[in-house]
């Protein structure tokens, strides 16, 4: 089986390759862009932009969306992590939750999926954990030097790739889909 | 004449009106939702915005989109301002900026405006200024309170809505919409 995956994002590719690669499936990569709305939704923003991606490609394909939900911060980056990212940084998150006793946050990734003619899907993965007190590693992107998942020592900016994958919220949520496509939906 | 203004945002609408009222010309308030996609241009979010806006209210109509770009962040929150101030808030912005010198800061406004079975236009506003050490006032909205226009002593938050539209970057776009429509296009 192949699969369409349209990003912009190299990094996000070659993990989701990994995932799909252990699910015996080839991923192609299409850097065709399309449209984000603005949400507090990553449903929702999946949802639309793979409709867009779909008729642009006109085959199957997916696209994901995923943020980081601060508890403390009102889920603050959420939606907008990308662009919190690029400007503020890790370090802008730490800032924020300094003297900040509650470091919960969720790492939430939708993946949305759609064929030609088809409704769109939309498969939803989460890991709770929680933000650390200074960046760790230099593994992942994005946030990932300062999200610790529950239960874990390690950040996820200090797991390869493989083990990121075991429980990432981007994993969960390509799983789903693959499970789905697999089952002959 | 009339204008058709569709905002869900009746801070922006109150102030517009003033502004409006000034230049002789009636606004009629639409809450029409219309999508807002993601971009660090403001000037593409409401070109964008207003063409799908104007294909749902079938008339002459304007939205307005805007946000603050502070120097010291990257022009952070930018765009997202709305988002941000409803997780982080006024709160958020100047523990970023805790023992940061670099105070600089602008407003910025884009008016889209379109016509049915017409291309939209953007008009642009701008206000350079400062973000202050803590809020004051309570009048205007957003992130009024932590910005003082150049030249000025009082925040955005402690001016009456005729005070502020004498410079604001709203005022600014605005204004270059109505001079453009009084000028027979």
């Amino acid at each position: 089986m192949t699969l369409n995956f349209v990003t912009s994002n190299l990094h996000k590719f070659e993990e989701v390759k990994e995932i799909a690669a252990r699910e015996g499936i080839e991923l192609v990569h299409s850097r065709t862009p399309y449209v984000e709305i603005q949400s507090d939704s990553l449903e929702e923003i999946s949802n639309v932009g793979v409709q867009q991606a779909c008729a642009i490609v006109k085959a199957p394909c997916f696209v994901e969306d995923a943020g980081l939900f601060v508890d403390a911060l009102k889920g603050f980056p959420g939606p907008y992590s990308k662009y919190v990212f690029l400007t503020v940084g890790n370090q802008g998150i730490l800032k924020l939750l300094e003297k900040e006793a509650k470091r919960g946050a969720e790492f939430r990734s939708a993946v949305g999926y759609c064929e030609p003619g088809g409704k769109p899907l939309v498969f939803i993965g989460k890991i709770r954990g929680a933000i650390t007190a200074a960046p760790k590693g230099s593994g992942g992107f994005g946030f990932d030097p300062i999200f610790t998942p529950e239960g874990e020592k390690k950040t996820f900016g200090e797991m390869p790739t493989e083990e990121k994958n075991r429980f990432s919220h981007r994993a969960r949520a390509v799983e789903g889909l693959i499970k789905w496509l697999k089952k002959g939906k």
